[in-house]
């Protein structure tokens, strides 16, 4: 009894407490993907592919001209690269358009100020807008003095923190989404923001504000830092007073497409794993690394992937999102018409952090695929990726398909620079880092090979983390 | 006899062929000297003066509003610093304006290109220029190619060498001033130059084009470096065909003023050391490097020395030159109006290299100059300007004083990037090192007063070495 006893107690144990058998990678495909690696890291197309769509493509927001050559460019693209099942999949886009824009300080003195419209911005009326500015510090702040911003135009003066992932991003962002609609509940006419960007240099970063609904849309634009900083100068000698002039606006609905190619799986061709990019990129610059890159890193790291022995099972898909800058129509285009296919999604990556060196994998799962992931990170090593890190969120596409459990993944990179040209003019072919896409490449890879190699599906988010991803 | 003989010998020996007696520094200049470094090294205004220039005046093209607030700058500004004899003496100047530019690819697809129009081009028709495009990568290459030049749009595509000083300007910067008019004088409709800068940024750099007599004007633009290696990059696919447009032009002749102010000398106050930076800055940026930072370091430079003990023997005059960007309006107005003092000026140095570290002091002189100038180096050498480089120049402005055999001198400086931001709009005081321009602050002291404590002025430049600066 008193061995059956402890017996039960200790199957019990076992039972309610001890891991459950350890994944690991078999060592078939550990031994390919280290291969994968080695091959990457020897060079891969991925500059000569993110230079091409910069070239060919240009400025390229969702509903432009360049947004249509950048789909004739990855459709041409993929079926170059052998890529099975090319195909322009429509979606719905939101299309805002930037004519022309200037401003400058009218008192204490006339300066030209380097600014541009954040994307979604209504115009000024045309002789442009005109008023004293209060400088606030922090959306907090301009609530604390929100008696005084009547009239104004509400200049939010932050510097953004330089940090090697995304928090620098993540703290500074709100007043560029937010700033506009909380300067209007206090009278404000418009806002000016310092740009959310790291660098020095005369390039206002644009990107995309966000205005409730029912408050008054006013103008709102970003001041290159260099301006920034001397309107924050100027406001110490006194009254400050600046004019700007915005010509853009929204033009309704228009259409763009996902590109998207397939290399079928050897045994498991219904089962998809997902990588993609996106293919559109705000005006002012040619979206090199936001997002050529991404979109490279993924079409080689399929190809990669796809070509090595043996033959992943499952079917490795690339999808190049429309409009995932003002709107992420193409992400909800894509889920709404693969609904029914979305089960059968085992994993989805996306690469939209530029070119920087890789760092790690980031992920967000059923907890059964820690150990796995565990030993990828081993193989992940020889290309800087070996640090592993739960609680993730794919990218802003893929985080569409959270919702239906799908585990999604994103290499971690180092974005030290990243925000130096995001979102400006400045962000063209002469950025991109080629040795660290090739990299970012080999990890894209490699854990693209064991996520359609493996035995098992990884296990899929748990419904408690299924939620909605938060607004940009 | 043999004696005297021995000794007549030995007294035509030296009379020949020794060296006469080394001049060196005075004790007492020394330590005085080496005192305004150790001073200038805790602390100057130089930034501070700088910014303020650039925050007053911003772009101050010759006979341009920025330019005329320059000017008001100036004479406040060395009021309130105490100089005496604060004046404005006025300089007629050429009168050049841009009033817009754009430009795009026309096929093989359509791509914005950032541009600029060189100072001094003329203008496009309204419509624009429209051509195909002949690239070349030199004159030579251009001359050698002259026959397929006609009726196209000629596009220089040599890039700059980024080097410690001016060799890679030297090199490269006779393509922006000669190209124009030597591809005209083939046929060609207009010109396009990757920009004259080491930056990889999407800045276009400005700086004059200097036509021919009797060769037809044609337009002549620079585009920013990522658009030019673009260019060559399509052009190596196929045809390339470009538009441009240049609202831009010749106004004929304004007016400008030097700004001048001195600290008059405590025993010698005749005899002049003069310092200058020049006031005025293309019209693209804030001219924080180009110049405000030299109209900085000269002005701190004179405080620095005027203000040591015992006082200097000689005035130290600063002159903010008008118009070095466009002609030397405001250099050439002061050599013709000083002409009969021009004798009395023993020493004249410009800082117009932008606000890196100093390294040395480059100079032209009679070669009874050197050991005194050696002695200065030691005392330079805190500063890291311990260097000496003979056959100088001064700088574009004091230039003009090279026929009256004024000696010219210059603190060399780390120059490696300031090409970066050269002629740009990028241009602003976010690019300005305050340490360093402390440094070169220090530098420009010592030696100042050292020239204006010397018991002896520094010998003239040699007859033979009076010949006019080459132009720019």
């Amino acid at each position: 009894m008193r061995i059956s006893v402890l017996l039960a107690v200790a199957l019990g144990g076992t039972a309610l407490h001890a891991p459950p058998p350890e994944r690991t990678l078999p060592p078939e495909t550990e031994r390919a993907a280290t291969e994968i690696v080695k091959k990457a890291l020897a060079g891969t197309k991925a500059a000569e592919i993110a230079t091409s769509l910069t070239d060919r493509a240009g400025p390229r927001l969702a509903g432009s001209p360049g947004d249509e050559a950048a789909v004739a460019w990855g459709v041409e693209t993929l079926r170059a690269l052998h890529f099975a099942n090319v195909r322009a999949e429509k979606a719905p886009v939101r299309v805002w358009k930037r004519r022309s824009e200037s401003g400058e300080v009218v008192l204490p003195w006339p300066q030209p100020l380097a600014l541009t419209a954040l994307g979604g911005s209504v115009g000024t009326p045309e002789a442009g807008l005109e008023a004293d500015v209060l400088e606030v510090s922090s959306l907090e702040d301009l609530d604390a003095r929100a008696a005084t911003a009547r009239g104004k135009i509400v200049f939010f003066d932050s510097a953004m923190r330089k940090t090697t992932e995304m928090d620098g991003y993540g703290e500074a962002v709100g007043v560029r989404a937010h700033g506009a609609s909380r300067a209007a509940r206090s009278g404000a006419l418009g806002v000016l923001i310092r740009s959310i960007g790291t660098d020095h240099d005369r390039f206002p970063h644009t990107g995309g504000v966000d205005y409730d609904a029912g408050t008054p849309k006013i103008p709102a634009a970003a001041l290159a830092v260099p301006d920034a900083e001397m309107l924050t100068r100027l406001g110490r000698l006194g009254p400050v007073r600046v004019r700007f002039r915005l010509a853009c606006g929204d033009e309704g609905m228009g259409e763009s497409a996902n590109v998207i190619g397939e290399f079928p799986g050897a045994g498991k061709p219904n089962e998809i794993v997902l990588l993609g990019g996106h293919l559109d990129s705000w005006d002012l610059g040619r979206g090199a690394v936001d997002d050529a890159a991404g979109c490279a890193a993924a079409i080689e790291g399929a190809r990669l992937a796809a070509g090595a022995s043996p033959r992943p099972a499952r079917t490795i898909r690339v999808i190049l999102f429309a409009n995932e800058e003002n709107g992420q129509g193409g992400a909800k285009a894509y889920a709404a018409a693969h609904a029914a296919e979305l089960p059968a999604h085992v994993a989805a990556l996306e690469a939209d952090s530029g070119s920087g060196a890789p760092t790690g994998l980031s992920w967000l799962a059923g907890p059964s695929a820690e150990p796995e992931l565990r030993a990828l990170s081993d193989v992940l090593a020889p290309a800087g990726a070996a640090r592993l890190e739960g609680n993730g969120s794919g990218g802003a596409d893929v985080g569409v398909l959270r919702a239906s459990g799908v585990p999604l993944f994103s290499v971690l990179q180092d974005m030290s620079h990243y925000f130096d040209v995001h979102h400006t003019a400045n962000d063209t072919a002469m950025q991109l880092e080629p040795a660290s896409l090739d990299r970012l490449s080999a990890a894209i890879a490699a854990f693209t090979y064991a996520a359609a190699s493996a035995p098992e599906p990884f296990e899929r988010i748990p419904e408690s983390l299924r939620i909605e991803p938060k607004k940009r």
